[in-house]
């Protein structure tokens, strides 16, 4: 590396550049399923300014950087590039203003989604959108996260006002307002959210917030196959419920979880995790139409979450399905599947994934969002054996396939990074010109996470 | 003009390129307050391949063009340029697909929302984001725009799930997919909503649709003064009313409204017209709670619509409130502003908005959508009294100041077109950089609208 531009960024930086092996290491993946590729070294900035200065620097001496925050990304969006830096936002940890009457709040990029929910609670307002993991906010907007809410909260695509984005030439800049909408010129605010710190480092995020639920009730219901379960949730969404979460576990996932997070009182089968949120009375109605369309279709009682403590117990269960699969084995890794279809094919998606699934014999947990359309197989895999990934992928091509004839998308949630850069191109094509375009522009020295999204 | 140019396009579009005046001077500006400004010519192509050879041949001239729809914009977007051509979408009126099972349709652009609603209402959903006009989809995606409803079904940024796109150079790209949610990529289809026919024309618009709710309820509610009626839209949202509609007219407006459009049974005062979409249970709940509110701030009792007719005519009112202001007097014309804030700052901008006025003397008649924040004040002026825009504009510029100082935004929903170029020079000056690297990477000889959103 260019002496220079170790000496500025020493100068800039002090101690909060490292070269340690050790450091290094911790910041050269996420939780994907890739091989670790080590930085040259990790800084440490404290504020936009001395972001600014950085990658004035780096874009100077055409230095690739990649942003890191919590490292919860699946898709090796944060995989180190061993001619470039990491430059880690964990100093970037406040929430900066809560404004609760406007249901709005504005945190710095590293603030997690259970920090910021923490310090709403006593307000009456919390931010809905939950991926499971408890990722960095700057982070969810860049993959465009959602999760188990989406279906009545939406997405970071919806959740986002405005961003605090430093630019590959050290510009600072602040979009959106704290106006609920705004038709104020291109919306760059939509271009940053899913950019993946190709375009920019976000640095801050303003969030729409919601009200807190006067009442909340989780119950669980159990189905005798897997058909039964997809195809109530589908009819919850057709008929217009307004349900806050309709989770699915399919059998395998069922069986881990029971173990892993130590559930009482669940069957090993394909279940639905419900949750409501509203008034008792209009949650009443809802339960109503959600208890009548399991049982038609053989859905069990449901089994309700008596107190918050319980309704913890089930979403946590939920939250760590990621790791109770990569609890399976040591030095395991997991492939996750992301596909997202319209409502009314998410039944004949899901079968389809698990036919090709028992033809392979891979043991194959999902969960999935499905009342939008969205799930995942979580597969286990040994990266030692290279005969498995291949198969895995394999498997990933064809239902990557299948959810593209049924104009559905290859991620509902995870984003691009590297693994699913061939699939963009399946999905895409004739967006990836434009796409590049604007990334040339931005980005002339390509040196904003390159090689994420496309090549 | 060039002759190879001409005859190009003579040859392509034969009878469907019309060089009349009478044609031109119809598509030479939308209902907003500029000058007419006659294009060349104005064309009418068939389909994507017939604008994509349009724009080809253009773009090799560099020739300037400018999409037409309905001509309900009211910022100048489709006020035409003297030496190019305005592109007419009228052939572009079908209904491409309802998807009533997965709440999603396609549409060709120049559809209109009323047209759409007509063919969605035997299918059980209806397309919610209502601008007042009669707008055609494209435009409405173009301008981002929202309207009455979006306090609870949010805007065309949300309700855009794809689009059809002709580029400059005559490539014709689709956005998006039919999953209700997607991470694959920028998010090109939120740069194209709001690109005022800037950065491509829109051809084809992919909508979210929503469930016609069981249960519709329709009310009216005078004030003694404009805050008391404000401040009752601001309780209800920072309550978490999930409301459909919260619609203002001041004093000013319903004078005019109850003229033109001949309504029955209303006072002369600051009005709210509400509007409850659920079942009967939860709408129940939602207009007891809005009851008290409105009582609360001296409001007087609801005035209910006894039937679907009679809530025909509240909101056919409503949505005439712009043609009722132009009809005060012969050869006006109306200015209309479009600042949106942080609901807890409504009543202090609009008092501010009231206040200046006074002092000018102006009759100046308010609408707004003040449950997102967003208001309109449509003065009426004459054309031919210089000194009236003057006044006019130095009203508008204090608001856009008091907006700002807010947290607000120039435009909740009508966009910049010519009209807000300088204010959203003050809005975002560090945005529009950005935004010209976007329009000259995509529109490298600028024909595509040139002129609008920015210099």
């Amino acid at each position: 590396m260019d002496r220079g531009l170790l000496d500025n960024l020493k100068e800039l930086l002090k101690e909060r550049i490292s070269f340690s092996e050790s450091v290094r290491n911790n910041h050269a993946k996420g939780e994907d399923a890739y091989d670790p590729v080590l930085p040259k070294a990790v800084l440490f900035p404290n504020n936009n300014d001395e972001l600014s200065k950085i990658l004035k620097i780096c874009n100077e001496y055409k230095v690739p950087v990649t942003a890191y925050g919590t490292g919860t990304s699946l898709e090796g969006h944060v995989v180190g590039n061993d001619k470039g830096f990491t430059i880690s936002l964990e100093n970037f940890n406040k929430i900066i203003a809560i404004n609760e009457d406007d249901f709005d709040c504005r945190v710095q990029a590293n603030v997690s989604r259970e920090q910021l929910n923490e310090n709403l609670k006593d307000k009456g307002v919390f931010f809905p959108i939950d991926p499971g993991a408890n990722a960095s906010l700057g982070g969810m907007a860049a993959c465009s996260a959602s999760g188990t809410m989406a279906v009545r909260y939406g997405t970071m695509r919806t959740a986002v006002l405005g961003l605090t984005v430093v630019l590959a030439n050290g510009d600072i800049i602040k979009t959106g307002t704290r106006a609920k909408k705004t038709s104020a010129g291109y919306n760059l605010t939509n271009l940053f959210v899913g950019s993946e710190g190709t375009l920019g480092i976000i640095t801050e995020v303003h969030l729409r917030l919601s009200p807190i639920p006067e009442s909340i009730m989780s119950a669980v219901c159990h189905f005798p196959d897997l058909d039964s379960a997809v195809l109530t949730a589908q009819e919850i969404i057709q008929y217009g419920v307004p349900i806050a979460r309709v989770e699915l576990l399919n059998k395998d996932q069922m069986d881990i979880s029971i173990k892993y997070s130590n559930l009482k009182n669940m069957d090993i089968l394909p279940t639905l995790f419900y949750e409501f949120h509203g008034s008792e009375i209009s949650n009443k109605e809802s339960i109503n139409v959600v208890q009548d369309i399991s049982k038609n279709n053989n859905g069990s009682d449901f089994k309700w979450a008596a107190n918050t403590e319980e309704r913890n117990t089930i979403w946590k269960a939920r939250h760590n399905v990621y790791y109770s699969v990569k609890a399976q084995g040591d030095n395991v890794r997991v492939y996750a599947t992301d596909v997202c279809v319209p409502i009314s094919n998410i039944v004949e998606c899901i079968k389809f994934a698990e036919n090709e699934l028992q033809e392979t014999g891979l043991k194959a947990p999902m969960v999935g969002h499905v009342g939008d359309g969205n799930f995942h197989v979580t597969i286990v895999y040994d990266p030692t054996k290279e005969n498995e990934y291949a198969y895995i992928r394999e498997f990933s091509n064809k239902l990557i396939d299948k959810a593209l004839q049924m104009d559905g998308t290859i991620t509902g949630e995870h984003g691009i990074g590297l693994q699913k850069k061939e699939y963009l191109n399946k999905q895409h094509p004739d967006n990836i010109p434009l796409m590049k375009l604007i990334k040339k522009s931005f980005d002339p020295n390509n040196i904003m996470n390159p090689g994420k999204i496309f090549d």
